[in-house]
């Protein structure tokens, strides 16, 4: 009969019985990384109640409320660590992201608010700027004495900014630039600070001088007078209700022949001189584009880290209740089970903790590269190319998490979870936009396959076809050397029966990084195969060509961003010198990565990487091993996040579940004692 | 190189240039179903104003209007179909959920709210009390004079209803029973009407009668004076915002020691007569409890039916929007894309479309099942077990699937989506709730596991281990002699290099009955024989067998219900007369019967009923055949629902889009034509 179970049914050997006793504080430092301190400050600012969001306020009123927050985050010296210091900042990039990705503890509209005055709107002046833009426009905005709009996004479209409508035609008459919104496609959209609190903006447009069109270029514009009413030549919406973050006032504008001075083109990659000639430092058009957005990045990388911090919040509240709520009777005759002892309920929460954890992990060498790339110390083009892949790998992959996370956690609390006070579907609501904006995660996922496919193309620039292939059949020989590879047959027989043996192989951190690793590159391989006959194809059968393995190259930039996650995890227990912390950690970056395997078993087991055997053996071993090893430490592992109450704030993760649960039993245990309980009724009947 | 390719390069043979034509009318009629005429008798209600979400109301706002709206419903007359003929109703139990589903379409709330007084608190009085209950006090539940809770769910104990904590104690002295809330645990919460509207309750407590517990009971219960304030004894806390369902005024309430008649027994099922003596006409105090929950499935039904409402209206709008958007250049020099033509859009949506309808068909099938029980038709207590049991398996699969695709049509959509005027995120926040209240999804996958291993278990009632073990081994040997068998090796030969030769075999709708029934029943012959051990165990060690197969207890139980979906999706084919609107359909069927074994194909592979090739051939057939063939019928596939604009009201889906696009591509073409565009940067480099 054992050939088709699916499990075995042997009991696995017992566990030792004292489990490991990580050490919390220590892993919390760790934890929050090398920007601790500024991520110490800003939780301190996001348990006063100020900061915080209150439910039951009309949209005005939440707009207003987060519009009066931002002027506490100046006052406080929250949110200046990225400017100059000439202007009073600490031009500490990572800090300042650090620090900014705290606020979703407060509220995300916050958040995202302050992200748009400072991160975006301020840090477009700061970084495709010069000198005399940063003396005239940055005091204001720093200020919040001008509150402003990024007005990049356009109603037509969305992620794709290089093909935006809005023209800045160079009028040499008068040394102007005329902002024209050329059709409805053309408004720009989705603006935070655009439908009521905006006075200025940057306004991203097509930059004509002389008939000839530069491409998009940034431009600082104001957009309302003191009343708040729009200048001549503007107009706008407001984007109205939205499905979270609605302490921001998202809006639309556009232009009519609005004329700026020439000195209001932001020039520090492409510049306009007083002769009405255009000149850049960057040749190439499209790699000035990618430039100037690439130096955006940073909302990608606080994206990341904001939805990190949201997920850790989620599983602290969910673990916390579902190690006090009781619920079923199962073994006990008497007491009721608790509800994360159950085998479903460590499934739904455990690999979703060891996932936030690689996240964190992963998030930390972003925030490393990024400060590196904005600091100068690490800024070559190469740096920053780098830069950009890695958080274009990341965010997708922790913004689409977070809101898994954030879903199963509220199933996992059941009604009470649904309840606004305990958190959950308010962070919901407002990171569902995490997936979508600064950059679409889909087209971002793109963007990490081309440059997979392109560091693939390098190594064979001068290569003919032949040659590929044999690297590509080299790939494969690889695997099968190292034990993962097309003997499937063989291991079917030798796997056969224990499961213990067979994962033994699997399990160690060399097999997994194989194995992730293998995937990766196959896929990548196999696209570069799949699309090699693009070159040679009409535009359109090119298209077509590239549109039939779209899903495939998503799925591969997937795979890559999991396996710098599982290796970020990896790295980050090099750094873990307590051996009790050390060893619960590995367990956990075992379950990572164990998970992952497990999530994409069909492929293993099409291209020959695992046999069926080690297959189960590796869903085995997560519920038989990985799982209740790391039940008695989950607890340990959400308190290793350091929020304090304040932070957290749920009713349902403030032990007040233990309270009900102990009163109720201790109801019943009186009730037996004392002989006063009802009888059953089927005992009478006996 | 091919043997390591994901896919084959080999371009398929092309598809027939005539693209076949759908019934859009017809098949619109054919999806409403049996009761179509109550559906449409619903949506013309819903198409007015009056009973839709509005906007930016507060918490009390939101309240107050949807109870109005509930007046309104009384009205109209839409709410009193499954009452008695005698007071005024129509005894018509599919039609009254039929169109009770259709108010989703309105507001949740307004459905959950209507749910929560006609179908808990006036059914509980209807299913669970006798005629005197309905003489008293279902005039006053019907015209809405007593607005009124369910009060069954306890803050200590949400899907565990058997193990209550309020008592309901006969006090022989009075002839009343005593209603009493013994520990803040055993407090009523989540409850409808009970925050501010409700003036009575149904409340289930446990019946104690001279010392013995009968289990849980019904009892009609006043609780709010005139004023509205609580009567004496009763107390209770508004539940505060939700995360949705925001037009529902939720809340907890407790008892001190609150008498009742004891008329007020709902006694259908059981009664305490003049002389305090219990009688009951089921014996089993177990049977009793399953059968007095059991009147409660309409809840599940109809759940199962909105969330197939919500799922078809996000649908018509992510799909509309996704055939007039444009973004980026790809096959076209000049014309930006339509998104819905990229393959990662159709892999979004297209199987989420096929989905849809097959959620829409069995959930035909699921009312039809609830109809005939409750209107006596077929009403043997097999029907009633088998209806519970299809309503355990189906509603977890459309309240999870529902979440999944407003997610995924929300995502598809991008910042439009994000906007409430778009619908998703509300529908969204609101349906959240579906997958844990009416029973947990979860702990309802159980009971379906339960009863797949109770009737496995039967066939072997008086059969030794040996037999088992011979009818396990007996399904693989019928799967292997029906080519998906443990012949590996040589399909691996077989079918190397032709996708077209080796999907033959597993396209049929033969093929795929048999691999989703073969997965179903063997993976219950495998839970069974993993738990076979349980009873020569002590509790504890069961307890903790059984722990370690309840993920794998939850995945076959959701298998039984996918292919309940997909055999009920496959029966709806054989009522298609117009040939191309059924070849259509079997595109459709066959797009969902083939994703859910590409999701399972580690299974699939683990066990031998796929080779590598014929799992690859199964994406392949996906992506280049059926995707591409149903991409031109998705529009009418969505027409089909028969949304009316009233109905749809997303602005993204009035055609808009196409207006706004339509303009932006005829500016670029004149632009082009009067040569007044500007050049390009790089051309004059050049």
């Amino acid at each position: 009969m054992t050939q088709i179970a699916d499990r075995p049914t042997t009991t696995p050997a017992p566990e030792p019985s004292v489990s490991p006793s990580i050490d919390t504080a220590w892993l919390g430092e760790y934890l929050l990384g090398q920007w601790a301190e500024a991520r110490h400050t800003s939780r301190a600012l996001m348990a006063l109640p100020e900061f915080q969001r209150q439910e039951g306020l009309s949209l005005a009123e939440q707009r207003q409320r987060v519009f009066g927050q931002l002027a506490l985050l100046v006052e406080s010296k929250g949110v200046h660590r990225a400017f100059p210091k000439s202007l009073g900042g600490n031009e500490d990039h990572g800090g300042n992201i650090a620090a900014f990705e705290e606020i979703v503890t407060a509220d995300p509209s916050l958040q995202i608010k302050s992200g748009v005055q400072w991160g975006l709107f301020g840090a477009a002046v700061l970084h495709l700027g010069t000198e005399k833009h940063h003396n005239k426009f940055l005091p204001g905005i720093m200020s919040l004495e001008v509150p402003g709009a990024f007005a990049m996004t356009e109603t037509g479209h969305g992620s794709d900014v290089a093909a935006i409508g809005t023209t800045a035609t160079y009028d040499e008459k008068t040394d102007e630039f005329v902002i024209n919104t050329p059709f409805r496609a053309a408004w720009k959209d989705y603006l935070g600070n655009a439908a009521i609190h905006g006075v200025a903006c940057v306004v991203f447009a097509q930059l004509i001088v002389a008939g000839v069109n530069h491409g998009v270029h940034a431009l600082y514009l104001p957009i309302r007078n003191d009343k708040g009413e729009f200048l001549p030549g503007i107009g706008g919406e407001d984007d109205g209700p939205k499905g979270g973050l609605n302490g921001i006032d998202n809006g639309r504008l556009h232009f009519d022949h609005v004329r700026v001075p020439r000195e209001n083109l932001l020039n520090r990659y492409g510049d306009v001189d007083e002769n009405g000639v255009y000149t850049s430092s960057i040749a190439s058009p499209g790699r000035r584009f990618f430039t100037m957005i690439g130096t955006l990045v940073q909302g990608r990388v606080s994206l990341d880290g904001a939805s990190t911090v949201a997920s850790k919040l989620a599983l602290d509240i969910a673990i916390t209740y579902g190690s006090q709520r009781r619920q079923f009777v199962a073994g006990s005759p008497t007491d009721e089970e608790v509800i994360l002892d159950y085998g479903r309920h460590q499934r739904r929460l455990l690999p979703r903790l060891a996932q936030t954890y690689a996240m964190s992990f992963a998030h930390e060498k972003l925030l490393t590269a990024f400060d590196g790339v904005f600091s100068g110390k690490r800024a070559t083009d190469a740096d920053r190319e780098d830069l950009e892949t890695l958080a274009a790998a990341l965010k997708p992959l922790s913004t689409w998490n977070a809101l898994d996370i954030l879903q199963e956690a509220r199933e996992a609390c059941g009604g009470a979870g649904f309840l606004a006070e305990n958190r959950f579907t308010q962070l919901r609501a407002d990171l569902d936009i995490y997936t979508t904006f600064e950059g679409d995660n889909n087209v971002l996922l793109q963007l990490v396959a081309k440059r997979l496919l392109t560091d693939y193309a390098r190594k064979f620039s001068k290569a003919d076809a032949g040659t590929m292939a044999g690297y590509v059949a080299g790939q494969v020989n690889e695997a099968v050397v190292n034990n993962f590879g097309l003997r499937r047959l063989a291991q079917n027989v030798k796997d056969f029966g224990s499961t213990s043996r067979s994962v033994g192989n699997v399990q160690s951190a060399a097999a997994q990084r194989q194995l992730l690793t293998d995937r990766v590159h196959t896929m990548v391989a196999t696209l570069a195969a799949n699309l090699r006959p693009a070159s040679k194809l009409s535009p359109a059968d090119a298209a077509a060509l590239f549109n039939r393995n779209q899903n495939e190259l998503i799925e591969a930039a997937k795979a890559h961003g999991e396996l710098l996650q599982w290796e970020a995890f990896t790295d980050a227990l090099a750094g873990i010198d307590d051996a009790d912390t050390k060893k619960v950690l590995t367990w956990l970056r075992d379950l990572f990565g164990l998970t992952l395997i497990e999530k994409n078993l069909a492929w293993y087991l099409i291209h020959g990487r695992l046999s069926s055997g080690r297959a189960q053996a590796i869903t085995r071993y997560i519920d038989d091993r990985l799982l209740p090893r790391l039940r008695p430490q989950a607890l340990d592992l959400v308190k290793a996040f350091g929020f304090t109450p304040e932070l957290v704030r749920a009713p349902i993760a403030s032990g007040a579940e233990k309270i009900r649960q102990d009163e109720a039993r201790e109801y019943y245990r009186e009730q037996r004692a004392s002989g006063a309980a009802p009888v059953l009724e089927k005992k009478p009947r006996r």
